[in-house]
């Protein structure tokens, strides 16, 4: 009894490593690399691969097998072994899309959308654009193996709800989790859309592989994800990384959250879309001016205008990028993190945004901790939160394969 | 082979875990619970366990098996197994302790010491005072396993030294630990003391148990330490927790570190104590005054006079925990932890420094997260960090055993 038992525990274990290299390691990865890495005999990780054979999980790569004699097949996840959905669920947008096994998207898709106070409403519309993007991709929901839903909320772990998120009123404790579940008879894993952004970059993205990760989603609202190898800390009940509503300027506009001078209220995308109507109405030259009422003005726009060079847009931006960079500065003090990636709508800024998050980290984080930091763009650009979210789904996924296998 | 080894690697993982079950379990831990906890099979952990007696690390607990008949054995570990020590290094004050080999505190003592710009000088005083409390317990080196350190700057894991620390100048990437272990020819950890003292709180004191604990300390300078279940986060190279070196007020007084307003240069035992200083020369009315030269005046004399009641004293202490507060309230929405610990010496306040901190967090963290965090003073008091010194040195030490044997 007592060998079987730990011989599982262990045999799992590795098993469930070795399938994570080879999830993430970009064109695959042969068995002597496995061994190495995990410090594991040859033989064992053998066994291990002929497991993860004949259970379809991973193939052998067929561009390398081809040329043959002594050099090594490279491993890769089967694609074939069904698929994921990955949800944005946004402020203003959706974003959705369909992977394969291997996690390579087959089709993606991002709508305008409106986040209702009503949850109802809201998980309708997404339903039936999830069924849209499925019917244009010739599979059903039967297809599916998990869908990896994201939200701009602090997510409770074990409710799979929301907890009294400012930026989505009428959500509290929503059982968002269970709701779809029952109606799509599919696992649906929820989570945080910048902690399922971090995992997105991570696994993916700008930080592929990185140790210590923080992710900025800077969209309507502002939030972070942690992630330490791989992993999301997530902290006691899985509301970590609430950045948005730090205080930092005493005298700032009300925020959402009750508060005043919160990040979110200043460097947001509702505060900088908010920021720009109002100096419209002021008379300010701009070509926003263009838009019109003033109060069609979104965030988009402004950043659309600050690309081709509108000097009052460009203001906007940098300074939501030095409210941002207070922040990070002292993320980087407390964390020590080795990369910082800022994400989400208002990151597709590029250095506009990221040059005064620089500039406050040099001055005002320690100097070893500013050193060994990376700051940068998301790579994924707006599909970090889905594709993190199709990441989580297959966690879960292969967390169940692997305990009945 | 490939059993042998894979045998070899899950064994040492599950007797290491059930090995720190009975070090950090109250009262010992009998073999069903540990079966329990850790999804073992009874005979599994019977195994296990009868190495670990066999190795002379665990003993069957004598007031227990007395009681005879059906009831379960407690395990304990075996105090005879050897010595460490623990040393916690401040700016100002040089605490030590000698535990037996279950941390159970043999002789302890705290000297005045004023960390010198010559790590020499100061190494040397730290080998005086541990030579000193050894041969006062009838031990000496030999009858150590190893040293663990606390020092109050960001440390550097791999090189055993700290890193540009502010309030340790002179101090930047001398050797501490490779200095010592080569004079003691003994093993030696090295980590800062905030991060020790979230060890310590969490093994022995406030936070035992906790899943996310953080720790404050508020001693000369102001430090964090981060602990997820049990273990430190370090972060990339090991300088997490830099919270001293927040800016909380722009126009704040100028830090150690170069910048203006760090949460150190407005509420550490330093700050305090010039704060104090200027108000006595001021003319304020104050017990305080009766301090001749007013230079004289230290942290320790302001806390000492808040707790007969000195208002000048008590509002000095109060306004630092009102800055520690916007920074903690900050933390508890970037980590949601279940408990904050609030150590150091000038945290030996009480609720004086407390209820500002307390009110912060409920002012300016979301609710979800203010909730759920226990906010509490430490109960190791002074021995937080050389307490947390002895568990990181005895983790080390059965790393060492575990894999030998």
């Amino acid at each position: 009894m007592y060998t079987t038992s730990y011989k599982l525990n262990v045999r799992s274990l590795n098993k469930r490593t070795s399938l994570d290299l080879i999830r993430f390691t970009p064109g695959g990865i042969a068995r002597a690399e496995i061994a190495r890495r995990l410090g594991l005999t040859r033989s064992a990780v053998t066994v291990i691969v002929k497991d993860l054979l004949e259970n379809g999980l991973v193939r052998e790569a067929e561009n390398i097998t081809l040329s043959g004699g002594g050099r090594p097949v490279a491993l890769e996840i089967d694609p074939s072994r069904g698929y994921f959905a990955g949800v944005d669920i946004g402020v203003s947008h959706l974003g959705l899309l369909v992977t394969d096994f291997s996690s390579r998207v087959i089709l993606d898709q991002e709508l305008a959308f409106n986040l209702s106070v009503k949850p109802d409403q809201s998980l309708e519309f997404v339903h039936q654009s999830l069924v849209g993007i499925l019917e244009r991709s010739g599979l059903g929901f039967e297809d599916l193996h998990a869908v990896g839903i994201g939200v701009p909320g602090p997510v409770l772990e074990e409710a799979g709800a929301v907890s009294s998120p400012p930026i989505m009123p009428g959500w509290d404790l929503f059982p968002i989790r269970d709701t779809l579940e029952e109606r799509w008879r599919l696992m649906v894993t929820l989570n945080n859309d910048a902690e399922l952004g971090a995992l997105g970059e991570w696994a993916f993205g700008a930080g592929r592989g990185c140790s210590h990760l923080v992710y900025i989603k800077v969209g309507s609202g502002v939030g972070a994800g942690i992630l330490i190898d791989g992993v999301i800390y997530g902290g006691t009940l899985g509301l970590a990384g609430e950045i948005g509503h730090i205080p930092v300027r005493e005298d700032g506009p009300g925020c959402a959250c009750g508060n005043y001078g919160c990040l979110e209220a200043l460097a947001g995308g509702k505060a900088i879309a908010r920021q720009a109507r109002e100096a419209v109405m002021k008379g300010r030259r701009t070509h926003l001016s263009r838009i019109v009422p003033p109060e069609a003005i979104t965030a988009k726009d402004v950043v659309a205008a600050a690309r081709l060079g509108d000097i009052l847009a460009q203001e906007i931006v940098k300074e939501a990028g030095m409210y941002l960079g207070i922040v990070i500065a002292n993320l980087v003090n407390l964390l020590n993190p080795s990369m910082v990636v800022v994400g989400g709508g208002v990151a597709q800024m590029g250095d506009l945004l990221l040059q005064p998050i620089r500039q406050a980290v040099q001055e005002r984080s320690l100097k070893s901790a500013a050193k060994c930091t990376r700051i940068t763009a998301a790579v994924l650009e707006r599909r970090s939160t889905s594709l993190g979210a199709v990441v989580q789904a297959q966690n879960a996924v292969l967390d169940q394969i692997m305990e009945i296998a």
